[in-house]
C-alpha cells in the first residue's frame, strides 16, 4: 500500500493536501489544537512565537485576496515572517514553469508554501518536489479541494453539535463545480457523520457522488428536512447564464435557502456558507443575518483553524 | 442631540471620519501625541511596542501607494501587523457588498481598519456596522473628507507658526472636487483660524462655501494677500480637459503659485501642498523647491500624526 | 578625481549601484559578510536584528516578483520593516516626477531604497538626490546593471572554485541586451579572473566588447573550451522574433547549452543561470538538472549575498 504523501514515515501530517485520505486522529488533532488557538486572536497582544523566524509563502496563482488575508493572518499571529507572491503576472508569464517557480523559492530556504491554483493537484506537484522540511498547505486546487476551508467547516459544527456521530447535515448548491463540497463530504464521513446529504439541481450534482457514502436531493424539502447542518456552497456567476442554469432569480427559486425552506430543518440547525455570499441568489439575507447563522463564526474560527495546521506542520518539520 | 459618531460614550475618539464635528480638545489631542512621536522615526530602531499585536488592514478600494505607503509605516512603526487589501479586484468583483466584507474581516479579530474609497461616506458606513473595540480611519472619501491630511497640516502650520490665533490663511484651487480642502476648512476654523480663504477659478469653488466660514477670492493677487500660509492642491488631470477648465496651461497662467505671486503674501509665509504635485500645472518648481516650501516636511510629519490617530484610536479601545 | 559616488568620503559603501568601479577589497568585503550570513538562514530561528527598525523600501517601477522577493527575505532575516511599492500603477500614471516620489518617500525616515527600473541610470539619479543617511541598491537597472545578481554569481564562483586567479570563465547569450552580463564582467575582471570570455551570435555582442577585458568568441566549441564556469544568460522572449534572432529553435541548435556542448569545458566546470530559465532555448534541461549546475545554490547564496550589502550598508550610515 502506497504512503499517503500527506503524511511523513510516523504518520504525521508533512502536507495538509487533501482532507481525502486522512485518517480522523490527524483531523481530530488539528480540531483540538485550533481550540487551543482561539483564546491567541482574543488576547491584548495576539501574537504566539511558534513560527518565529520561518518564512511563509502565500504563493496564489489565482487571486483571493480573502483566504490569502486568512492565511496571511495566521502566520502573522504565529510570528512568522510572510511573502506575498501573486504569481498569476510574473515568471508564469516569462514563461518559468510551476517546478521551476517553487524550486527557486525553496532555495530561499522557505519553511512552508500556502499554495491556491486553478489546476487541480498543483499542490500536490508542488509538495512532491519539495525536501522534506518544507511543508505545503492547499488553499484550492481548481475543483479538487480546500482543505482549510472543510477543516474550519467541521470545527464549526462541533463548536455547536459537539459530537459529529449523531448528525444529519446537507450540503446544498453546486456540489460539481465545488472544491469546497468534496472536500466537506470527505471531513464529515472522515469523522463519523451518519448521514451527509449533497442537494441541488441534476445540473449541478456529480455523477455517481453517491459512492463518497451521500445521498442525493434535487429538492430543499426534502433535503433540508431534520437536518442539524445546513452548508450552503456559493454560486459562482459564471455558471449562471450558461447551459448549466437558466437564471439567478430562476436558481434562486428552486435553491435559494429562505426562512420558509429552513423551517423543515431541526429547529437548532445552523446554516454555514464559505463566503462570499450571493445574497438573493444561494441564500436570503434573512437567513444569512438571522439567529441560525454562523456564517461570521466560521471565519473567526478559519484563523485558528490555520494557524492550527501551520503550527501542527511546523512541529513536524 | 445625536452624538457625534466619531465619538465614544466618555467623548473620546472611537473612528476618525471627518474633521467636521470633533472638538477642538480632540484635535490638539492629536496634535500633541504625534509631537511625541516625532522623535520615534528619528530613533536608530524606529519603533515603539504600543500596537505590538494588533492587526491593522489597509482596506483601499481605490489605489494610492502613497497614502497607503504613510499609513503601512505608521502601523509599522508602532509595530502592528499590517495587512494590505486592493479590494478593487477581488471580492467586490465577485459581488460582495461593502458591509459583508468588512464583516469578514472584522470577524478575524480585527483591531483598526483605514479605509480609501471613492465613494462619499464609505468609511462611516463601514464604522457603524463594527463593533465597538474596532477603530476606523478615514484615508480619504470621495470628496468629502480626508481627515489625516487635513491633520498633518495643521500640524504643520503649528510647527512654523506656533499658534492658530493670529492667522491668515489661504486654499488654493480646486476646491469644488477636494476632499483635502473640505477637511482642512474645519481643522483650521475649528482650530481658531481667523481668516481662511479659498482661492480659484468660479467653476471650481463650491457654491455656498462662505457657509463653512471661509472668504471667496477669484483672483490670486488678492487671495494670497497678507497670508501667512498658502495651502495648495492638487489638480487632477481629469478636470482639465473637460468643460471646467480651458487647459493646464491655461490654469497655471491665472492660478499656478509663482515666486511673483507668493511676493503679496507675508514675508515668512510658509507654502504647503498635499501632493502629488503637478510641477508647471498649480505650482512653479521654483516655488515647490523654495526656502518658503514646507512641503516635504509635511510628509515628515504626517507619519507622526498618522501615529498619534492609530494610537490614540487603539488606547481608547 | 571625482569620488565614485558608490562610495563615501571614508571610502565605505554608500550605495550599490554598479559593480563598475568598485575596489575588489569592497567586493570581498561583501562576499566575506555573505559568507558570514549563510547559516543564518540555516538556523531554526531565520533572523538576526542587524536592521531592526530600519525601513527598506523595494521600488519596483518594473515588476519583478522573484526579485523583489529576494530583498524581501533578506530585509526580513535582518528584522527591517519592508514596504513593498510597485510603482508602475501609481504616482507615476498621476504624474509626478521620479524625484518627486524617492524624495517624499525619503521623508518618511526611509532607511534604504531597492530600485528596479526600466531605465538605466535611474538607481544614481536617486542616490544623487537622497541625504547620505539614504541608502541605496540598484535591482536591476535598464540594461545598465545588476549588481546583487553579479555579487551571488561571484560568491557561487568562489564557493566551488576557491580562488579566482587561474579560471577561465564563459558568458553565453545575450550579452548586448543583459544588465547581468555587464555586472558580470565587471566583477570577475575585479576579482582577478584571467579569463573571461562571451560568446554568442555577433547581433547580441555589443561592439568593442573586448574593451572590458573579454575575450570574443562566436561558437560554442571553441568559447567553452576548458572553461571552468559557464554563465549562461536568459534569453528575453522578446528578442526571439525580431530581426535578431531567427527563431527559439535556430537559437537552440546554436548556443543552446547541452550536454554535448559542455564536454569541451573543464571537467569539473560549474554551471550558472541567473532565472528564469527558459527549458529548450538557452539550456537544455539534462544540463539544468544535471550534477554540474550549481544554479539551485546561485539562489541560496543570493539571499545571503543580499543580506550582506544591506548589513553593510547600513552599517555605514
Amino acid at each position: 500500500m502506497q504512503r499517503n504523501p500527506q503524511l511523513n514515515e510516523r504518520g504525521e501530517l508533512q502536507h495538509l493536501l487533501s482532507i481525502e485520505g486522512l485518517p480522523a486522529a490527524v483531523l481530530l488533532q488539528i480540531l483540538d489544537t485550533a481550540r487551543s488557538f482561539m483564546s491567541v486572536s482574543e488576547r491584548e497582544i495576539k501574537k504566539v512565537p511558534l513560527l518565529r523566524g520561518k518564512s511563509v509563502f502565500n504563493l496564489f496563482f489565482e487571486p483571493s485576496t480573502r483566504t490569502r488575508t486568512t492565511f496571511e493572518i495566521a502566520a502573522k499571529r504565529l510570528s512568522a515572517d510572510v511573502l506575498n507572491l501573486n504569481i498569476a503576472t510574473s515568471s508564469q508569464t516569462k514563461g518559468e514553469s510551476l517546478i521551476d517557480t517553487v524550486a527557486n523559492l525553496a532555495a530561499m530556504h522557505a519553511d512552508m508554501f500556502v499554495v491556491r491554483h486553478a489546476s487541480s493537484g498543483a499542490p500536490y506537484l508542488i509538495a512532491r518536489h519539495l525536501s522534506p522540511e518544507i511543508h505545503v498547505v492547499n488553499a484550492g486546487d481548481g475543483r479538487h479541494a480546500h482543505p482549510t476551508q472543510a477543516l474550519l467547516d467541521v470545527f464549526t459544527i462541533r463548536h455547536y453539535k459537539g459530537d459529529f456521530t449523531g448528525l444529519k447535515v446537507a450540503i446544498v448548491g453546486d456540489v460539481l463545480h465545488s472544491r469546497v463540497a468534496r472536500s466537506e463530504i470527505h471531513a464529515l464521513t472522515t469523522l463519523g457523520v451518519p448521514e451527509v446529504r449533497v442537494v441541488g439541481p441534476r445540473t449541478l450534482i456529480p455523477a455517481q457522488v453517491e459512492k463518497l457514502g451521500v445521498k442525493v436531493f434535487h429538492d430543499m424539502a426534502s433535503g433540508l428536512r431534520d437536518v442539524d447542518v445546513v452548508m450552503m456552497l456559493r454560486l459562482q456567476n459564471e455558471r449562471m447564464n450558461g447551459a448549466l442554469l437558466p437564471s439567478a432569480q430562476e436558481y434562486f427559486k428552486a435553491y435559494g435557502l429562505t426562512e420558509e425552506r429552513l423551517a423543515v430543518a431541526a429547529k437548532d440547525a445552523i446554516v454555514m456558507h464559505p463566503g462570499p455570499m450571493n445574497r438573493g441568489v444561494e441564500i436570503d439575507s434573512a437567513v444569512a443575518d438571522g439567529t441560525q447563522s454562523v456564517i461570521l463564526p466560521q471565519v473567526t474560527f478559519g484563523i485558528a483553524v490555520r494557524m492550527a495546521v501551520m503550527a501542527i506542520l511546523a512541529g513536524n518539520g
